[in-house]
């Protein structure tokens, strides 16, 4: 940012790389966005499962497996075989043999088979058709194997504590901007930051009365927050 | 039955009409298998929807659709939209947009959906390979709906109920005998009847000793679990 504040962009999202992301968010206007910057869940299952020497079946849209290089990579010369289930939106890949074959290979796992889900949305509309999101196929497949997910994205504390190593600052010197009272504000809130609303995307009048959790501030849009928080900085810095 | 025993055929499969149940059992030599002998999850869960108004959009393999003919049929006539999903095994049928189809509907009915389960399996075995089954699906629609489903099929006791009715004797009367210790013998045994076990189909030899439910004979396979009972018989009638 030209005033020389930290920030970050903390998404869900999970049918893109980081590097695709920032190519969409640069045509979109924004310019400044480095892959760096972007938090969302699919690097932060890929290092999760270095952390914890877990080998996945990528049942994810294809555009997404790139980001897991560093453990499919080794995992391919090893020749060893999956001991853990990544589950995302399938997309258009959505098939009974694919769903199938990530079961099967689970269920023959020697070992307890562990899933990482990358996201816990019951749907989500796209081009006008309404569509069963990641959270749904995850309880299908806690289901069949018997085994609760390790799920990954906001509002969990982990993926805000990402946030706030990358940025630098202490939560409390943290402001987080969004459009979802919950995920978004509700999860940061609970971190110790500040969290700001904004009046676009998912945003419903409810949000401002309707929810255990209150914005501290709310806005018309994201250019209004950013004026705000120059404001702010410039008064208190 | 030559024998002038009253019997019934209780069985969870969800992929065929009682009709063409009954013509496979035929084929294998049982000669005697009427349809109206057969209580399997799909007839009785459109009485379900009889009693209960419900008008379904069918989750299903098409070949099962005629067993809803009492309850689609009308629905079709009045034009009414569907307020209860009906979930059972789409096998080959399975798509992403079928899915998403049957999701929309739910979540656009003016009423609060209704979900039924033809089936709370985990996976299942088929030509070699394991595939996800009923329970799972049906979990992720509960997920996504943010509803309980109704299941239909043993070890309930409605199911186990229509059986009785259906044989006309009393629990105490009453013998049922299969491969699962849990749904058949188990589910038998809370109703006041004998449950017999068959070390055939899915029996494994922990059947008989790593379970809560503890059948009250077992035997090599049908033909002789019904020489039993036909011995049994005869001496006290």
């Amino acid at each position: 940012m030209e005033a020389g504040l930290n920030f970050c962009l903390v998404t869900n999202e999970c049918t893109l790389p980081r590097r695709k992301l920032a190519e969409k968010l640069n045509n979109f206007g924004y310019k400044c966005v480095d892959p760096s910057r972007i938090i969302s869940p699919a690097p932060t299952a890929c290092s999760y499962l270095e952390l914890n020497n877990l080998r996945p079946r990528l049942h994810v849209w294809h555009e997404l497996e790139e980001e897991f290089a560093s453990v499919t990579r080794p995992m391919e010369a090893s020749g060893l075989s999956a001991n853990c289930l990544v589950i995302g939106d399938l997309m258009n890949r959505l098939s009974r043999d694919f769903i199938d074959e990530s079961l099967e290979i689970m269920l023959n796992s020697p070992e307890r088979p562990v899933l990482v889900s990358l996201g816990a949305g019951r749907y989500y509309k796209d081009s006008g058709r309404l569509r069963m999101d990641t959270g749904a196929y995850t309880a299908a497949f806690e289901y069949s194997l018997g085994v609760k997910a390790v799920n990954i994205g906001k509002p969990s504390e982990s993926f805000f504590g990402r946030a706030l190593e990358l940025v630098g600052g202490s939560a409390e010197d943290t402001i987080m901007i969004g459009d979802d009272i919950v995920s978004d504000v509700g999860g940061a809130k609970r971190m110790g930051m500040r969290g700001f609303l904004v009046r676009t995307g998912k945003y419903k009048a409810s949000d401002e009365s309707g929810h255990k959790v209150k914005a501290d501030c709310v806005f018309a849009n994201l250019a209004e927050a950013a004026d705000k928080i120059l404001a702010i900085t410039s008064v208190s810095l």
